[in-house]
């Protein structure tokens, strides 16, 4: 019989306990599938005499996280303390230097260290894998580093923040505005410590930063994401967005294009025949499209206990196998530092806005997107009852840029009540 | 610089000259990835002079297929003839035999030997891989096995036969009955020569029983797949369903119950908000449930020349990177013959018949439902203008044997006319 792997497991949160519940239960079925045991040496966590739900007795325990990369009982180091620094950095620097595979499910961590973190390992012939930090259970790095490793990838998409997408569509079933459902998520422990890292789309833009340097071979660049959260989506949005077929996604698109590379993270109108515009609640669906395969679509609990650790013990299980890759697909020296593209690909919009009820208005508000080159596909002003005409809308393709100068125009116009509202139609 | 890896492919049909394309065009990417070249050393095909959509000159010519597996310069067999018997099989033992890896899209073969082609594999060490074998490019083989290695797989669901989802959507779309979609789709060339294959659901049978392999550790055993075609499925039934809330679709399930292993594939009813219920044309779908992640959806293309020929790539590029496993995931000595479920889990059924419309006709099957202990959830009787009436049940959970019963008994009842048609309301 082979020599078992044996895991050391950072962080016993939710994602850690779940990890120990199936080397448990499921111990003979990862051993007839891998060829070998699966076990686990020695565990480390900020309190050793908190109730768990699983039994942790039988393992060494470490106060220091770092300590367990020394341990000779050790071959994979499991990292689910998360932060982007500190102590989860530090034990995947030690665990790659002293020869240990790491497994992690840190996005932070990787969007701004993924780059040196994978040299490190490289260097050291060891594996960092992180299934786990994109998109919960689904194996999305999986399948386009492996599965779809005969592809140019040309675009991938992705809902990958279930407490957005589950706060967007609250909104509409229930009829509620975004504070209160941003209020009952908070409630529900659905939200960070810092909520901005959810709404914001920061935790999602750290997962579309790794996505795209597996697609592109690029270097990670986070700093890159375009990034806009959804905190401004009124449920007025929702609706009118529905009156003509569409759903608001927090959407990530990454694409390479003639101007660089493309990370985007923000709010984005898809149409609601799309799986992406059917997406209810905290699933998550990540979109990816290659030149040979065409579009695949692939959705999952995107958080959670089992998802997340069920994706956590995929790398386990490869690593038990024997299956290794470079971190990113491809050698790290190979990673190209593509330039950024500071103007988006052109798109039909969404243009939403409140107008002074006088003669002229419209017509200006027509005028100025006539001006920076905007051509209107429809438009539609809703019945009002005091001064305030609520107007929609939807524009032929056009850049970022003259969309941007269009809204500063409108803020300029002395016709416009309030902030207009300017969201991409995603071509899906 | 490692050494190429060197491709002998039999077969030159669409997907042999969709490999050879994606060979030549991204030759640099694919060395990038794999860290070595993949180049083609040897074809063969029916017709040396045939006119083909990419350049085959530079490669040798076999007239023989199990030639290519006896020539020194080639390292992996891609097998994309077809065919459950004759040259493929021979072709593929012969390239086990002589060391060489095999990547094969045959589904066929693969449901008719595979028990015996993965311990030929085994035996000589080498990887027999056919991710192209079911649902075209969606990695699901690859996320079954190793994505998902974690977790107790509970039950596989999937609209696998493209051409049979064209049909059934296609027929609710354009109002037109079977036969007049069932000429439309030979004439877009969607059916293989025996249509059999396709609207039989043996095709899809043959894909759903490798599934069930890999899913329940079970040696493949296709004989056991309850097959039932939709050649019976009317456009009053898709009409109907639809009225009810569900889409008609020919779907495989395989689950592992206290009875035996149960693999199915057969028309169904599912729910139009499930994305199965939402799958439009000759798209794919995989569910897969495990016991952690909850259910993953997979969703493309299950034909054409870049799907396919993506997903043969896939399996080659693994090879290329050195990663290797048994073939259904487990040591093939360790596959269980699990004995076929005799009578599928109990389930709602859609009962569709026509009455002749007497007195007491509806009372009639009413009591037959009862004496067999089927109770009724729906049931509506439409408007009619002759003496035959429409009339639809829903019932609550029954077996598969109390249906059948109440079939044989309807039919005896002198009250129905025609054949009534029973179909299963799955539980997604």
């Amino acid at each position: 019989m082979s020599t078992p792997l044996r895991l050391g497991i950072a962080g016993l949160g939710t994602v850690g306990i779940g990890v120990v519940k199936i080397v448990q239960k499921h111990a003979e079925m990862l051993e007839m599938r891998a060829g070998r045991a699966v076990t686990i040496s020695a565990v480390c966590a900020s309190s050793r005499s908190k109730n768990r739900d699983a039994d942790i007795s039988g393992y060494a325990w470490e106060d220091d996280p770092v300590a367990l990369a020394h341990r000779d009982d050790v071959d994979v180091i499991v990292e689910l303390m998360g932060g982007d620094d500190g102590p989860a950095k530090a034990l995947v620097e030690a665990a790659l230097r002293n020869g240990k595979d790491v497994v992690t499910a840190n996005k932070a961590l990787l969007a701004h260290h993924g780059n040196e973190l994978a040299s490190l390992a490289e260097l050291n012939g060891r594996a960092l894998r992180f299934e786990a930090a994109v998109a919960g259970g689904i194996p999305v790095i999986k399948s386009m580093i492996e599965g779809l490793a005969g592809n140019k990838i040309r675009r991938v998409m992705g809902v990958m923040n279930g407490t957005c997408n589950y706060i967007l569509t609250r909104m509409e079933s229930a009829g509620l505005p975004y504070d209160t459902v941003f209020e009952e998520a908070r409630q529900l422990g659905y939200l960070e410590a810092d909520p901005n890292l959810d709404v914001g789309g920061i935790d999602a833009g750290h997962k579309l930063s790794l996505l795209s340097a597996i697609a592109f071979g690029t270097k990670v660049d986070f700093d890159a994401v375009v990034l806009q959260g959804i905190g401004a989506i009124s449920i007025n949005d929702i609706r009118l967005a529905r009156d003509m077929g569409y759903s608001i996604k927090l959407l990530g698109v990454t694409q390479m294009t003639g101007r660089g590379l493309e990370q985007r993270m923000t709010p984005c109108l898809v149409p609601e025949t799309h799986p992406l515009g059917q997406l209810q609640g905290g699933t998550n669906m990540v979109v990816v499209e290659g030149d040979s395969v065409g579009q695949i679509v692939l959705r999952g609990a995107g958080a959670g206990e089992g998802p997340t650790a069920s994706a956590v013990m995929g790398d386990v299980m490869d690593i038990a196998r024997g299956l290794n890759f470079a971190t990113f697909g491809q050698p790290i020296g190979s990673l190209v530092e593509a330039p950024a593209a500071v103007v988006s690909t052109g798109a039909s919009w969404y243009l939403r806005m409140t107008l002074l009820d006088k003669p002229g208005a419209l017509a200006k508000i027509a005028t100025i997107l006539g001006n920076v080159g905007v051509s209107i596909d429809r438009m539609r002003q809703y019945t009002h009852d005091d001064a305030h005409a609520p107007v929609l809308i939807v524009t032929h393709k056009a850049s970022s840029d003259d969309i941007a100068l269009a809204l500063e125009r409108f803020n300029e116009s002395g016709v416009v009540v309030g902030a207009p509202m300017a969201l991409r139609i995603e071509d899906v």
